[in-house]
């Protein structure tokens, strides 16, 4: 019950918080093996590293990093991080700049910001990440799925999807896709940024998985491509470092960057000094590309370990075969419910997340989310021997 | 320019940064004395105690730590930060509960998130924090301000706005208040609680500085008088162990604080775990409070020689005598414009805040708001000699 004569804001009309936040309340339950979630690997965070680079920093340049910082970052890793950019993703940094941000999250926070008004159409992939579905929902856009096949999203369906509804933005995970797995093909990269020079949109790419690849190249990002400023990149080091450090950036035109800076002197005044200066020493120091490379075999070795056990799956299931990232999506016959199924998983101490909540207008209940990084290979496979026989069950 | 065919959105009309925040550029400048900005003294800092602090908690529950959190905060830490507020400032937390923030600055975020809709009445005393009005800018409040004198905001003049422009909101400093340094008067503080009951609005109390009192005994909050939810606290770390950790939290309803939670969630997910964790050591250990006690006679040291230092000031100068915080403000006389002065005095190597800034609707050329915290006693000396000469001139 809200106190008496106040009424909250009409932005949270049928906000009701994240399902994959709530799903989380479960899983604290002794036993519980979970697919759902979208964490890295205890083992892959590095808190001896962390630890000796907190207390170098603080004694190094303590006084600095304790003190206010500027919003636009601490300077020692923006400096960092313009050069990591620059070096490993050709990101023009005439054009550009860099924002760090307090975790991808605060990237997308930031840029509905600068651009959304109530009712503005924003195009995102169907499925697509419930986390920034629930974001552009507290700035009240009209989303609008575009369809995406195995290469990631149509281009003629979102050529067609423009002209129809005259998007202020499109919303897009490039690679190893959160929740379905998929990496958007080459080929349809360069059209993507064409297409938002042409028609005057911004493609907010969120790639936050792009270090985590098991077989094949690097792709070249959507930005790589953008001569005019219509593709702002979301990146983060929660994936490759640690997503309790919440450090995150933003690499945009310099006119949409001071915006996202103004935003943000509003929204955290700045993002804490000390966590960027960790990171910056992950950079500095050489550190980054050797842990990379360290954690992949473990994660490569859980996706193969459950994609193995998929196979065993009652017929007429389908999954992808992601060549990186933390997700598979799977695909269960018609009339398959994982959203009713949901409870009896818990109840096996067995979960994952029902695939409706990646869907802007839900349905989809034959399809699921599993993630594999943040279990041990026994867990994958005890978990996933409880889901088949449930899934058995109940088809 | 923007890239073309963007458009940035209505919250972004008529704002264009924290003036603040942009007269932090000029003090990079050799010998200035910086009289602007609201820091701690860089002495006040503790950086070789978070160096330890931050070393051990990674160590000791580093994977955790450095793993996603709950948006709800790091558990340790809402426990030390329970005890710590119904110990020290005997908050209910039955009726209410605790929000770790990243920084006060999202708290306000977070509740303006929750209850405003563009064009809500919001009331703010006058003048007030400029760093907050851009945040209620942003959120598209229509700011009424409200009279104050010496003893803080004046009831009689609250209850008329109350009464003509039925706000959502009244957002007050009540302790040290940030400009005028004035300290909200005890018998004010009940009836403003009552008020807000009474007529369904909410009052944000934003009470950064309250520990940082040089004399005289600590007053109840205003919070401590709400027995409806009526009232929301502010609270923070910044100004008693650093601002660049980006610690702070809400006080608030249940019901309240579960709608910042959700929106939370889309700004930046949770606050670090790192950084609530060396907060908790610091109430865990016992060391906050010495801590306080350390740094406080240093501060009313260089508060107590600024107002000597004014003194000697032109005749009309009028100013306020803080009993805590970090600002002084100045009344210098009509026809006198320290706005325009702003100039000469960076010039001359002395900074100051211009008083216009905090006022809602401009005007109020003739004051200014000086800060102590931040320099050293022969800065002070210097650079109110450098001010006192520049004002004697141009009067």
């Amino acid at each position: 019950m809200i106190p008496e004569g106040l009424t909250f804001a009409n932005r949270f009309d049928g906000v009701t918080g994240s399902a994959i936040r709530e799903i989380f309340k479960y899983l604290a339950k002794p036993g519980m093996i979970s697919f759902a979630g979208g964490n890295p690997s205890l083992a892959a965070l590095p808190d001896t590293i962390c630890a000796e680079l907190a207390h170098d920093v603080l004694l190094a340049d303590g006084k600095r990093i304790l003190q206010y910082g500027a919003t636009e970052g601490y300077p020692p890793f923006v400096e960092s991080l313009s050069r990591y950019l620059s070096d490993q993703y050709g990101f023009d940094l005439e054009l550009n700049g860099v924002l760090p941000t307090t975790g991808s999250t605060s990237c997308m926070d930031l840029l509905l910001k600068a651009f959304l008004n109530p009712g503005d159409a924003v195009l995102v992939e169907s499925p697509t990440f419930l986390g920034n579905m629930q974001t552009l929902n507290l700035y009240q856009a009209r989303l609008v799925p575009v369809e995406s096949d195995e290469d990631g999203v149509r281009l003629d369906k979102l050529e067609e999807a423009v002209q129809k509804y005259h998007p202020k933005l499109f919303y897009v995970i490039p690679s190893f896709q959160n929740p379905s797995g998929r990496t958007l093909a080459a080929g349809r990269r360069k059209p993507i940024a064409q297409m938002a020079a042409k028609y005057g949109f911004l493609v907010l790419e969120d790639d936050p998985y792009r270090d985590l690849r098991y077989t094949g190249e690097h792709l070249p990002t959507i930005k790589s491509f953008d001569t005019t400023g219509h593709v702002a990149y979301m990146g983060s080091f929660s994936k490759i470092i640690s997503p309790g450090l919440r450090v995150g950036y933003v690499v945009a035109q310099k006119d949409i960057l001071r915006k996202c800076t103004i935003g943000k002197q509003g929204t955290d005044l700045h993002t804490p000094n000390l966590n960027q200066a960790i990171v910056d020493q992950f950079l500095r120091r050489g550190l980054l590309e050797p842990h990379i490379q360290s954690i992949l075999p473990a994660y490569r070795e859980k996706m193969d370990l459950m994609l193995q056990e998929l196979e065993a799956f009652p017929r007429g299931t389908s999954f992808t075969r992601p060549e990186g990232g933390l997700f598979i999506w799977v695909e269960m016959p018609e009339g398959f419910n994982a959203t009713r199924l949901f409870d009896r998983a818990v109840e096996a101490n067995v979960a994952y997340v029902p695939g409706t909540h990646f869907y802007p207008c839900g349905g989809h209940h034959h399809t699921l989310r599993l993630n594999f990084s943040n279990s041990t290979p026994e867990q994958i496979r005890e978990g996933m021997g409880r889901l088949r026989r449930l899934f058995e069950e109940s088809l």
